[in-house]
């Protein structure tokens, strides 16, 4: 039976970008004699919202929960929708209602990909962040009061639960646990953060004697983001908190050069529901619609949901087909970020052929 | 009169960094004949903690509200004190309790100090990060539910006012308004933590009204770490709430090579109550005792409350001192984390004949 994928490009250069993702996962389907199946769907862009009022229909859910995977490009539009307008009503969604409690996110210098670290070469960094993606800072519960007057006060509160903390650290020791160091890294902020964060770091404590083999470190998350730029060769495996994970997620690939062609999952590890794949860029406003946008966050983004389908082997040949473009390194081929004078398709199409 | 300066060396090498900042403090003292009086505290520290059972003697309030600064070094020891009590009980209340609501650190490129960044030299970074220093995410209002249980309930509010955010912004935008390039950068996060951050974003519009010579830009944190990383240039003014500032104001100095030398002003701009000055290194457990640590870090930090005391010729001389070392970047005089083999007091007092 073919695995069902649902196809959602977004905004911006996610419906640019989009193209090239689905052309790299044909041929290596085609390749590896996989059967996918894929259904492409107009609404989580921002000219629905426009047309329908709404980021997503009312049966969304329905219309989704079926599929195997969502494969996503890019949302946002700031200028016709509010970001948390337009964010909340679609892949915070997702994440929430298919319970994609793991965010992960690989952070590894790729040959031919500048790191704006001074003396760092592919082979020195490479480690994972695994993001709790469904609760703790990011809740919708607060409100206002005194509105509008010099008294005013705003409060949100961050909500962690048990359930929601030891699934995200069971999932990161366990990755830690399969990789060669076995290290694993938490993201803290106890001595300032006085009431989430130290029960996280028990929680990071009770959980680590499960796991004998995994070396465990902890960082406050102000020192951590400096030991990103400072010792990006000390991390393996980092776990953090939904907010935490989500700064770390993005000045990981920045210290690697990659920001712009890194990919991310959106797991729901038991598969009750499906998971979402997407690169770690937005729908980049400034870029968008002169086709030079580059295409291998959504290509790598592929790989990682074929191998979270099962299909480690072509998993691997996609990753290894983006590698050897980039050590190739053809100018005709390669976008503008990465040095080039290609657009989206040159770069998507020679990846498609190196598979 | 003389102004009066309350010193508190605290933990680790908070106490050997500390002489070395007074060294520096009296030359300039005597050579721009200020008059400066120095007393000496025990507590906020986690020795006073141990032989007292609390951070901070009952009238500590009375005992320091009357003095014109406070120079402090360094406070936590997790080995005997978790740090959300040593923190919460010194630092964290001084900050509250004297109002302190400005937290300001400068990020800037120094003379023989090798940025982990490729390709930057002194002049190509110079940037402060201004940080609400008494509300939002640190506060202490929260609990827990169902404890012990597997339906345990953490909550902790982020707490934000008008009052509280309208004077930081105020005070950032004064301070870039008053530098060549007149820009300001607010960090936000209002496509995900939906009711506190687009209040912010809210309160820097409004603000920005009053300002019109300020140019103002915003960046969600994620990417706003990465750019730190990538285009540390484009900064000149950058605000946050606590946790975001707190973050970047340790990222910031990172990016610079600076992370160990780095000071910084807890300040209330209204003078009511006493402004505090420390390094931005902590306690430096692993490094303790040793008589290695860098002195830089305080004595910068004497530098900015001379500057906040009205000295600011003295406070100038301070930092060329600092600089004129740095490029001399004589191995006998420099501590290692810089590449010598001296020592905190070979470097501090290189830097008091200096002045
Ligand atoms: C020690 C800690 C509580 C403190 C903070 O987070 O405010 C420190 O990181 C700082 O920046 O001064
Ligand atoms: C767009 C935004 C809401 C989102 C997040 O913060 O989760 C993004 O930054 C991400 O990391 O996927």
């Amino acid at each position: 039976m073919p695995q069902r994928i649902a196809v959602i490009a977004g905004d911006g250069i996610g419906t640019e970008v989009m193209p090239e993702g689905l052309r790299v996962l044909d041929a290596t389907a085609r390749k590896f004699a996989l059967e996918l199946d894929f259904q492409t769907f107009e609404f989580g862009s921002c000219d629905y919202y426009l047309s329908h009022g709404k980021m997503l229909p009312d049966d969304w859910f329905e219309q989704l929960k079926g599929f195997d995977a969502l494969f996503y490009g890019a949302v946002g539009w700031p200028d016709t929708v509010p970001d948390h307008i337009s964010l909340w009503g679609s892949l915070l969604q997702f994440r929430r209602r298919f319970d994609q409690y793991i965010n992960l996110r690989p952070c590894k210098l790729m040959p031919g990909i500048k790191s704006p670290l001074a003396g760092r070469a592919p082979g020195d960094i490479d480690f994972y962040v695994v993001r709790e993606n469904t609760e703790g800072e990011y809740s919708s519960v607060g409100g206002k009061m005194f509105e509008g007057t010099e008294r005013e006060v705003i409060i949100q509160e961050t909500i962690m639960t048990r359930t929601g903390v030891d699934r995200v650290l069971k999932y990161a020791f366990e990755l830690a646990q399969s990789r060669p160091r076995k290290k694993l890294t938490s993201a803290t902020k106890s001595n300032g953060i006085s009431i989430t964060m130290p029960y996280w770091d028990e929680r990071v404590e009770t959980m680590a004697a499960n796991y004998p083999e995994v070396n465990v470190d902890k960082f406050h998350i102000d020192i951590l983001t400096a030991n990103f730029v400072l010792h990006p060769d000390w991390f393996d495996v980092v776990v953090g908190s939904n907010l935490f994970g989500d700064i770390l997620s993005d000045l990981g690939p920045a210290c690697t050069g990659t920001i712009g062609i890194a990919p991310s999952a959106n797991i729901n590890p038991q598969g009750h529901f499906p998971s979402l794949f997407e690169p770690v860029h937005g729908s980049a406003p400034d870029i968008a619609g002169k086709g030079i946008a580059n295409p291998i966050g959504q290509i790598w983004s592929g790989a990682m949901m074929l191998e979270h389908l099962g299909h480690q082997a072509a998993a691997d040949a996609i990753v290894s087909a983006i590698e050897a473009v980039l050590e190739e390194g053809n100018p005709a081929v390669l976008t503008p970020d990465i040095g080039g004078q290609g657009n989206t398709q040159t770069l998507g199409r020679a990846i498609t052929e190196q598979v």
